[in-house]
């Protein structure tokens, strides 16, 4: 396989990833091909999807014939096998179970032509497990995205311990070329990057509550309104390098101590109980103020699209 | 001390925290006394807010007039005790030693006007130390910002157990008056709410780079491509709210063995060596690409700026 060869792309499974996948593809010019074993999900991801494009194209964000041709490129299939004949890439995007995914990777192995990558959407598997003892090991690689890829641009890739450089390579090259930002593990950890800095996050501002410090709408506040403002631009590192005149050495020498004795303060893992919950419950729609979710969701992806705008019209100017 | 009554503010330390606190009162139509015991300091903070002032004319952001007029609401002092005379507020952003603050208090608590409140931006000291024994202790609050508060609005509003519920009530008007958020802590924890959730981050950021799972670039991509994107409009609440059907309850219920699981196996305080910050400083540098760090941070303060206003253009539909 050589460079930007992926033209046809398969989508299995179909739920709210697959479908989200499904309209990324289409929308960047890949013949796409969807399947779920379950025809319902399949019949709601094409309403979504319909949907989805009709409201951009109300939007004004698209025309209506360059939405026909969007639409044009999706199919649909009531057959594995023939869903990903032809397919140069295959997302994958099935139920997180060890053996459930080892059978599909089975039977994905025998029926994509030998060139196609296989690529996992899995958020908490090893893909070193599922290819285990499989012909087609080295086209195997996890390719995580964040909910939902249409809208956020972040896929986490880790390939397996079989997997081949080339196949690594090419993953990331399509994921760039169809606007997404590959990251790329070493190594297999639970929870991968995305996750595991958000449970770290998630943990403190639990363990806060739980100690009475602050609520729900003051922990939110202090991230939609101060540290996520940063954070759409820059990570942590980037963040600390511009946080002391002489950048990220400065800041982490200058704050060291101060910030290994707040690590070390940090809460343990709280625990969640069912009134726990029910307490972020109760406080959580207080702050949300009672609009349908469909709306408030509808919003967040709207919203980070005009960020990622404002980002590409005036991007960073060391980086871009 | 009635609603709405602050018109008149006095900056007491005038550093880079300090500056950015008159800027914004002389803004939104204080005005605004500066004071810095070093006449460099005052000299140096005075130079800063012309030429910020004088960029966003050009910039088109205020008219020529209305800039005169901002800046004509700023005047100088080489007198403590003259510059808070007459001011409604003091915000005070001295020295991170609480020897230093104590005496700064007691002096402070001499010169203002009775009704004054004394707010100060401490990021780690808590104010019931600092105003013990004070005649005026009922009148002491710490109103952290995040740097810099002219750009970024949230501040940790955090009485000590002297300060009276006016004073904490009248504080939080004031900041919101002027385009801030307030977030009220009930009690003291070393590092705040922003610090800590900032450490728990970091903390794991860097614990992977340590490990090797990833690198600077590849955990910083994690945050301004995926996580970041979502954290400028939700806090970690918020965001569980509409990343599940059922809303938070449903995504704590449903996600909580994983969380839980997750939570545990998060790293530990890693060291922060001297070799180390240089592996940060290498990375940072080569991610950051070389331009000049005044123009990074110029571009991440206008790009701040520019999602506030998206938020301000169509916020959340819950919440507004």
């Amino acid at each position: 396989m050589t460079e930007s060869m992926v033209h046809t792309v398969a989508v299995v499974g179909t739920g709210v990833i697959g479908r989200s996948w499904a309209q990324l593809f289409a929308r960047k010019g890949c013949e796409t091909r969807l399947y779920d074993r379950d025809p319902e999900q399949l019949a709601k991801a094409v309403s979504w999807i319909d949907e989805d494009l009709e409201h951009r194209t109300v939007e004004g964000e698209f025309a209506a014939d360059v939405v026909a041709a969007m639409r044009s490129r999706i199919s649909l299939h009531d057959s594995l096998h023939l869903a990903v004949q032809g397919a140069d890439y295959v997302q994958e995007s099935g139920p997180e179970q060890l053996e459930v995914k080892q059978a599909l990777y089975r039977e994905l192995d025998m029926a994509a032509a030998p060139a196609a990558i296989l690529a996992s959407s899995t958020s908490a598997l090893d893909m070193t497990a599922i290819a285990e003892g499989l012909e087609g090991a080295g086209r195997c690689i996890v390719a995580h995205p964040t909910n939902p890829p249409h809208v956020i641009p972040v896929v986490e890739i880790l390939p397996g311990k079989g997997t081949t450089d080339d196949v690594l390579r090419q993953t990331c090259t399509f994921m760039k070329r169809i606007g997404q930002t590959p990251v790329v593990l070493s190594e297999y950890v639970p929870g991968f990057l995305l996750n595991r800095m958000q449970a770290a996050l998630i943990r403190e501002a639990m363990s806060l509550v739980q100690r009475g410090v602050a609520d729900v709408d003051a922990i939110d506040a202090v991230i939609r309104d101060g540290l996520g403002l940063r954070w759409a631009l820059m990570g942590p590192f980037g963040v600390g390098d511009t946080n002391a005149d002489g950048g990220v050495r400065d800041y982490f020498t200058g704050y060291r101590d101060a910030y290994l004795a707040l690590m070390d303060d940090l809460g343990e893992t709280p625990g969640i109980d069912d009134e726990f919950v029910e307490h972020l419950g109760v406080k959580t729609d207080l702050m949300q103020g009672g609009a349908p979710r469909a709306e408030v969701l509808a919003w967040r992806d709207r919203m980070v699209e005009k960020i990622r705008r404002l980002k590409a019209e005036d991007p960073n100017p060391g980086r871009e």
